[in-house]
């Protein structure tokens, strides 16, 4: 074994257990004995490593952003063309109807509904990680622009931001209980405007 | 002055004041001061009119819903065609950019994203809510369908549901910071999908 104070908890793994309540349950909704119970620390190791119950949340965007992006960018690499990928982001909202229940949505969405523009610092955070996931779109049109699937003629970032905002709608849909027959026809409607 | 215990308080009044409490907060930010500051209410006449915390907030979500679609039917009535008061009610987000900050979204929608399939009488007056706004876009396709605006092979029902859904991930980019400009130029990507 060796020398020195053992760790006591591993701090990645106390995060994403404190994200992934934060995900379920929001943020007020979320107190702070289920993040210790969650995290499984004690209430100074928490402030220690992590900061005010904000500072932990932001922390926890982060993560999620970090972890969704690249995502969505090793599907794109790994996608057999741009349109491909695009159908298959929006259609994977279907499967969130069948998830475990409740539907969760998607954090940042979730975080933008709750604070709106009330706190400048998460506003700006949310906003920072909306870019991000709007970049991995942007390019993924651009790439369906240039395989022929979305007229060049069309303004990729416009495109961009619309598929955001219809993945924000979609998910509020999910969980507002549209069932998955639904939501797969909105999708059509949806890459319908594309064409 | 008539005869009689005089009546304390406007029960409508004090449950639009509670409605846009809710509208603001949402429901687990709000507390019981909050809403009896904003009601100007003793906490045992809250509790004799309207219930408990919850029962509270469903009679809003129905006062907030009702108030939605007889307003969406009368400027549908109003209207010069089904397609104006479809782009009129999709433009009209744009204005939220604009408006008291934080932007504030749709109460249902808030709603939905606060409280998901966990909480089933929420669910269930969620969920309807919707569908009533829903009948409202349906009326409108219909009408631009007959008015030669959207093609008759299309699905109303579909159309409608993707106008709902596109409302409420337009109202959710607008809570995330999306400035008019943008709203104003993913607004006329909705619209493409509807030719």
């Amino acid at each position: 074994m060796p020398l020195g104070r053992p760790i006591e908890f591993e701090p990645e793994q106390a995060l994403e257990a404190a994200m992934q309540q934060f995900w379920s349950a929001g943020y007020e909704s979320t107190s702070l004995r289920e993040l210790l119970t969650a995290m499984d620390l004690s209430k100074s190791s928490l402030y220690q490593t992590f900061g005010t119950k904000q500072q932990l949340f932001e922390k926890c965007i982060a993560r999620y952003r970090d972890g969704m992006a690249c995502d969505m960018l090793e599907r794109l690499q790994n996608a057999q063309s741009g349109w491909c990928f695009i159908e298959e982001t929006l259609y994977s909202v279907v499967e969130e109807t069948r998830g475990p229940i409740p539907p969760r949505g998607c954090l940042v969405m979730n975080s933008a509904s709750e604070f709106s523009q009330g706190n400048p610092a998460l506003a700006a955070l949310i906003s920072a990680s909306l870019e991000r996931f709007e970049g991995v779109f942007l390019q993924a049109v651009q790439r369906a622009q240039a395989e022929g699937d979305i007229p060049a003629s069309k303004d990729a970032r416009v495109l961009a931001q619309y598929l955001l905002t219809s993945m924000g709608g979609l998910r509020t849909m999910v969980k507002a209980g549209t069932d998955a027959k639904h939501i797969r026809q909105i999708v059509g409607v949806v890459l319908n405007a594309l064409a």
